[in-house]
C-alpha cells in the first residue's frame, strides 16, 4: 500500500507545516506508514522555523496521490487538496469549526485550542511517544504563530501549558526571544508582491451565500502595509472574489486593520461596529480571524 | 449556567443510551457540568439492560433547552435534535460517516470503532478515571449491541479488548449469556405494531438528492416477519419517503433479507448484486447497515 499523505491546508502557515510533520511521526509510531507533505512553499515564517531547526521544507502538492490521507489543521474542502473527494480521509487533526462530509467512518481529533500543535503535544503525551528536540521545536513554533506568543485570544491553558514543556524538551532557553524573532521574520513584506501579500494567509469561507476570502498578514506597523493600499485593491479587484477583506494585524501591540472590497459594506459595518473609511475599517485588539473575525461576519451573513 | 444536555440520535438504541450516560460521566468527571437525555423511549433491547443493572431510563427531550450541547454516537443534523442549528456543539464522541458543520471550534472524538461505548471506555481510561461496574455494565452492552456480540465486520481490536476488561469491570462472568439474552430481548417483535418494527431503528440518508430512509430490525426467524409483509408495505407507503429500505437481520446467523419500496429499484439491485423478487432482495452475511448496507447504496447514488 502506498503511503499515507498527511498535509495541512492551502497557503500553509507554520502551525500547518510543523502538525503535518507531527502528526505523521505520531501516526508513524503507532504503527502507520504516513509522509508529510504541504500544498505550498513555506511562508517566510515557517521558513525561519525550518532553518532555526535544521528540517528540510516538505515536498509539495495540490492533488493527493494515495488512496487514504490525513488532514492537519483543516476539515473543509475548499481548503484542501483539489481532489479530496476522490480520497478517503483516515484522520483529521484540528482546531477550526466544522464543515466537512464524507462518506465512512473516520478518526477524528479535534479541540478547540490554539494550535493544532498543542493537540499533538498531548495526543503524544498520552501515547507515550518520545518527542524529539527538532519535532519540540517545530510544534511551540507552531503554538507561537497561531497565538501570537499566547496573546491570542485562542490561546487556552493547554496551550499555555505546551509551550514550556515543549521548550524543555527542545533545549530552548529562552522561548520569548525565539518566539519575537520567529515572528518578525515573517513581517519583512517588503520583498513580496501585493499578490503575494493577500494570497499568503487567505481562506475562502462560504457564509450565507457569499464567497468571502479573508486574507491576513502579520506586521510591526500597519501603516507601511496601508501605504500600499492602492496596489493591494487592484490585486483584491483580480482576484474576482464577492468579498474580500485583509487583515492587517500589528503583532506586538495586538490591534488590527482591515481593508475591505466588496457588494455588502453595511454587513461588515454592522458586523465590527465601526466605520469603513476609504475602505479600512479599525479593528481595535483583534488578533485572531478565527475568534474575532468570522464569528461575527457569520453573524450578519 | 444551565447544564450542559448530552444526547444520542433519534430512534435511540442500546449504544446511543449508554453513550449518553457515559459520555455525561466522563466529562462531569472532567470539570463540566452535564447530564444525558434520549431523544425516545428505550427499545426492548435497551429496556432490558438498562433492568439488569438497575438503572433509570433517560428523560426524553426532542429540543435542546440548554445553549450547549454534547452530541454522542451520530453527528448528522437530521439525525439531531429539532433546534440543534440554534445551540453550540461542545463535543461530538461518535463513530459514523460525517456530515456536520458548525461555526465555532469544538471538541470532536471520532474513531471507526464498533461501538461508541468502546470509544469512551478508552478515554476513561486514558484520563485514569475510575468506571463504576454499573457503568461498566452499560458500556459493555453498548458494545454488544453495535458489533452483535463482536461478530459485525464493524468489530475493531479495540472492541474484543475493550468488551472482557468492562465483563470484569461489571463484576459480569459470562459474557457471552449476558449478550445472547440481551440480544434476543430484543427481537420479540410480536408486540409491535408494523409501524414501531419500521421506525424503531430507522434513520434517514440523503444520497445523491434522494430522501432515504433506512430501517433495520434483528430477529432470530427472518420469515416470521416476513410473514408480515403485506402490513409493513402499507406502513411503509405510509410514511411517504422516495426509497425505503427496511433491512431484517438474523443475529443468530448473521444474515438478512431487505424489503425495499421506492421508485429506483434498478439500483437497489446493482448496489447488492441481487435482484428484488417482490419487493424483498436477500442480503446474504450483511448484519451491518454502516458497513455493508449505506456505503454500496451511496455508490450508486
Amino acid at each position: 500500500m502506498a503511503q499515507i499523505q498527511v498535509f495541512g491546508h492551502k497557503n500553509p502557515d507554520t502551525d500547518t507545516v510543523v502538525s503535518a510533520i507531527g502528526a505523521s511521526y505520531l501516526l508513524n509510531q503507532q504503527g502507520l506508514d504516513t509522509k508529510a507533505f504541504a500544498q505550498g512553499k513555506p511562508n517566510a515564517e515557517t521558513q525561519y522555523v525550518l532553518d532555526y531547526f535544521k528540517v528540510e521544507s516538505l515536498p509539495i502538492i495540490s492533488e493527493a496521490t494515495s488512496a487514504e490521507v490525513v488532514l492537519v489543521d483543516h476539515n473543509e474542502a475548499a481548503q484542501s487538496v483539489d481532489n479530496l473527494a476522490d480520497v478517503t480521509v483516515n484522520h483529521i487533526f484540528d482546531h477550526h469549526k466544522f464543515n466537512f462530509q464524507n462518506a465512512t467512518p473516520l478518526y477524528i481529533t479535534a479541540k478547540p485550542w490554539g494550535s493544532v500543535a498543542t493537540i499533538l503535544y498531548f495526543e503524544l503525551q498520552a501515547a507515550q511517544i518520545e518527542i524529539p528536540a527538532q519535532l519540540a521545536g517545530l510544534l511551540l513554533s507552531g503554538i507561537i504563530s497561531d497565538t501570537l506568543l499566547l496573546k491570542s485570544p485562542t490561546t487556552t491553558d493547554w496551550d499555555r501549558q505546551a509551550l514550556p514543556s515543549l521548550a524543555r524538551l527542545a533545549g530552548l532557553d529562552d522561548v520569548n526571544s525565539y518566539g519575537l524573532a520567529m515572528l518578525k521574520a515573517g513581517t519583512d513584506l517588503s520583498t513580496r508582491s501585493d499578490q503575494e501579500l493577500l494570497d499568503g494567509d487567505a481562506k475562502s469561507f462560504e457564509m450565507g451565500g457569499h464567497q468571502f476570502r479573508i486574507g491576513q498578514v502579520n506586521t510591526v506597523d500597519i501603516d507601511d502595509v496601508l501605504a500600499r493600499q492602492a496596489g493591494l485593491e487592484t490585486a483584491m479587484k483580480a482576484e474576482g472574489y464577492e468579498d474580500f477583506l485583509f487583515v492587517i494585524t500589528d503583532i506586538l501591540n495586538s490591534n488590527s486593520k482591515a481593508l475591505y472590497l466588496g457588494d455588502t459594506p453595511a454587513s461588515i459595518e454592522a458586523a465590527f461596529g465601526k466605520k469603513l473609511v476609504n475602505n479600512v475599517i479599525d479593528l481595535p485588539g483583534v488578533v485572531s480571524r478565527k475568534k474575532q473575525v468570522v464569528p461575527p461576519l457569520e453573524g450578519q451573513f
